[in-house]
């Protein structure tokens, strides 16, 4: 358990910092680490209640090779859509492989080949293993390495509704794997991306330094991807605007510039922004208070590539400086937002330098050419959900996702069975991952201080962290050994450290690698009979007498143990 | 677990075709395998005894990458001389990587970064993980495989004595590892090889289809690699051989031909080889009815290379066609067995065409320039180690090799400490690995019939195999189902066949995948209120009461678990 007082010099957030620090794991390329005994036995405990949980779930473990040869890729069209991410080579007789990043194509070659009939269906499989992504920048530690510990599944039914049946199950599964963690999550509808499919779940564990966006009720149990998130629709009154006039607005940019001029809120503006949908200009409308989501935004358009237009092209498709393009006569495809409806009395550019328009009525004036729900949810937004319910905000770190493939995979890999009838007819798939060794991280990025690491107990490495603090004293030495086998021959899982270190050391050290709860053991209080005892998370130790410090503790794990489902 | 009729069609040894066949396994390219859930319920099993054992002998675990960056290799020199069983790669940015067939330069590298002083020493970690060697020709299934899973264990220390006790820890952890998983195995000493080092041992799995050659004293615990054995040498009473005599031996060229022409025994014959030792001919005498052990020769010759000499090349050296080479007035040196030292009255080549000397006194006829035990160990041998044993030849497969590496990794590669007078000293190392894939496979070679499978309980993927003869019948499911389900409430690992199958396919695919225990329940024992109970390695059932199956089975389940060491 080598500890270091310095950080990485790269290191930026807390969870790669002290498990370098606190000596869980080395780095040993850009994106690929060691991991130390102490590291190790944390993704060990991860792993455990993933096994137990999906074995509950009627999941069967399995492990499948990191070396998968390129035909397989071939078959399912991924060997030419994936990028630089996968790491491709030759073996000595020049035949092509690469090294698993993932492995649908490798479970539907083997189910294909052994699953015939319906009434060998349906089928989980699952396997914990090491996998490799070429990521052009790896950072933040463990948060986004290239070689990585992750559990795939893959379910294999006979219909969409069975589908969904083991889909929900693996749902059900993940809940209880993250509770069991000790984590704060929230599940969240997510975005089913280029896969297809219309299904998809993500598990977020919150923390604020979290790479991605969600919005969660703040009554219900809605949440969702920020860019996935469903709205309600703003209920424009109509009518009364007055008339389309072109006001100067002299300078006047920004929406908070035109807002302000005008003394108007942001609200009443409408936002005209020019975007290259596969290169060509399309001008998309929302509300002066609301930012475009471009996910959905590319999905409506149903394009693979989409840009905001830079400077010269937006004035080239508008006939106007930026700031000042609006909506009006344009002759390019306009997409709006549906909060845009019915909207009076609005303002937005003139497509002429310092001139806006007042008094436009969107739907009288404009020609909107396509009408969808394009803006991106934001805290305060009413829940679609429940009634009375706002978003709030919040940050997450994704640590599971699971997926309804329907028959992406097993359609072109030919993965059949008989049905009941002797059609012949393709499996319906989900696949679900967590990633392990990210879990740990996103652990200590939620369960964390300046001092650092507050593990939940059922992913520590140690329940129990034994301190002797004069351990050249033979009373401290004869009482810290008596505590440390005890508890060892209770089932607690303990770490002592007898180090010869100056006292503070040995504190800071117990701070840093986290362990839940920790006996000091020190010459002035074993005088009066006593030991500290300290939760980690807690700011004040207690003292406890020597003889009855056992028992104590041993009560306090298997009361905690039992909160987390440890078994 | 799916099962098949049809062996593939390149197995030959039974591991390969019994768990391709038994639905443990399946080729996904040459040398690669998935493992299915059957597969990896028993390398799970295999592992977990791993690591008790390796916890209890103080070893802690850890995880290395798989990836990893070809300067490593360079430090220690192996980038270069590993041929291309080593895999390798550039990554995205260009740099050069292999996947690990073994972690020496990686555990090197993470030792000497943290462990500074002898107060850190000793330390001994291990992994269990993933490795590759790109295999010319993979073969016999998990045998030799081009991905396969090690368990792989590094030793450092201060001394050269330290470093033996690490070694003697891990021999000992070893032993109780496959005493554990039920093989009968032994214990050999094993060549050193290249690498260096004087201390090396490997565990012999054994079994008829073995690729490995020991030997073993039946009354000692003495064993050894056949080619690394100690032997006691010849006594020669010497004196009264007579004078040396060129004799007409027509056609008589092998030891057979001549033994048999002279009415000579083949020991009293002095064969003479003639060897290519990097390149330059060298004549090796050895008793007629001995064999050339090449190991022991090349060390002794210190050469690179060690070849035969093709007939030409022999007849070249001797000046007489292979069959008459004889060691009396060559001018090439000459090498001779310990064996030959004192032999008078023997039988040689003349080198020249039908004849052969008698009368050979090989100290007064011959000019040895080196003695030196050469031959090869058979059985019969009386053994070195006990007064009155012999040695017999076994055939084994090697599942695990324990090597005491010296510094021949630690001082190349400046993984140092400061001893107690602060001196900078290279750290005493051993390296310690285990085929766990190899070890399932080897257990299948000595464990199996004709019919499949005899797993050990302690690494069978399941305890007991229950059987329901007529899934159909109420009264057969229901007392089936009774079975399964108080076994399993027992902690008992219950496999249950109820597939609506003939009973003759459920028999055999019970005998195939080799559970230790069989329950078969049907319609005509259940009548007289029994269930049928069978044993895989014994050759009849018997009759028990249905209600009295569960403790009977519980029962024979814990004393086969205590006396494997099942935890």
């Amino acid at each position: 358990m080598p500890t270091l007082k310095e950080s990485p010099a790269d290191a930026q957030v807390r969870s790669h910092i002290y498990m370098v620090r606190g000596g869980f794991i080395r780095q040993l390329a850009a994106g690929i680490y060691n991991f130390l005994p102490l590291g190790w036995r944390v993704i060990h405990k991860i792993e455990r209640i993933i096994r137990e949980e999906l074995d509950r779930a009627g999941a069967q473990e399995v492990l499948m090779p990191a070396v998968i040869p390129g035909e397989l890729w071939q078959e399912s069209g991924r060997w030419a859509k994936y990028g630089p991410e996968l790491l491709r080579f030759k073996d000595r007789k020049g035949s092509e492989f690469c090294f698993g990043p993932t492995h649908e194509e490798v479970i539907v070659d083997m189910v294909r080949r052994d699953t015939k009939s319906y009434r060998e269906l349906p089928v989980n499989l699952y396997q914990i293993q090491g996998k490799f992504r070429d990521e052009l920048r790896p950072r933040a530690g463990l948060m986004r390495g290239r070689e990585f510990i992750m559990k795939d599944a893959y379910s294999f039914d006979v219909s969409e509704q069975a589908a969904k049946v083991s889909y929900r199950q693996m749902y059900e599964a993940y809940e209880r794997i993250f509770a069991r963690c000790g984590l704060s999550f929230r599940v969240v509808e997510a975005d089913t991306g280029a896969i297809g499919g219309d299904l998809s779940h993500e598990f977020q564990v919150l923390a604020p330094s979290g790479e991605d966006t969600l919005v969660a009720c703040t009554s219900c149990d809605y949440a969702a991807n920020v860019e996935q998130a469903e709205l309600r629709t703003a209920d424009n009154a109509g009518g009364g605007g007055g008339a389309l006039a072109a006001v100067d607005t002299p300078n006047a940019r920004t929406i908070a510039e035109v807002a302000s001029f005008l003394r108007i809120e942001p609200s009443s503006l409408v936002k005209t922004l020019v975007y290259l949908a596969d290169d060509k200009p399309v001008a998309v409308l929302v509300r002066g208070d609301a930012a475009v989501n471009e996910v959905k935004l590319k999905k409506q358009l149903g394009v693979t590539t989409l840009f905001l237009a830079r400077e010269k092209q937006t004035e080239a498709a508008t006939g106007a400086p930026v700031g000042f393009a609006g909506p009006v006569g344009l002759s390019i495809p306009i997409v709006a937002d549906e909060d845009l409806r019915g909207l009076t009395g609005a303002v937005c550019g003139a497509n002429e330098n310092d001139k806006h328009y007042t008094g436009l009525d969107i739907e009288r004036d404009v020609e909107v050419g396509t009408w969808s729900q394009l803006r991106l949810a934001g805290a305060g937004d009413r829940c679609v959900k429940c009634d009375g319910g706002v978003f709030e905000v919040l940050r997450g770190i994704e640590v599971g996702h699971v997926f309804y493939l329907s028959t992406v995979y097993s359609e072109p890999m030919g993965c059949t069975f008989l049905d009941e009838e002797g059609k012949t007819r393709a499996m319906e798939m989900g696949c679900y991952g967590i990633g392990v060794t990210r879990t740990a991280a996103a652990a200590i990025e939620q369960n964390s201080d300046d001092r650092g690491i507050v593990w939940p107990l059922s992913i520590a490495p140690y329940e129990v962290h034994v301190l002797s603090l004069q351990p050249k004293d033979d009373d401290v030495v004869a009482a810290c050994d008596a505590i440390y086998d005890l508890l060892r021959a209770r089932g607690v899982e303990v770490v002592y450290d007898d180090r010869q270190e100056r006292t503070g050391a040995k504190f800071a050290d117990a701070d840093l690698i986290g362990v839940p709860l920790r006996i000091a053991v020190g010459k002035r209080a074993l005088g009066d009979g006593e030991v500290e005892l300290k939760w980690r998370r807690d700011a004040d130790a207690t003292r406890v007498g020597r003889d009855a410090v056992v028992d104590h503790v041993v009560g306090l794990v298997e009361a905690e143990r039992a909160r987390l489902g440890v078994k």
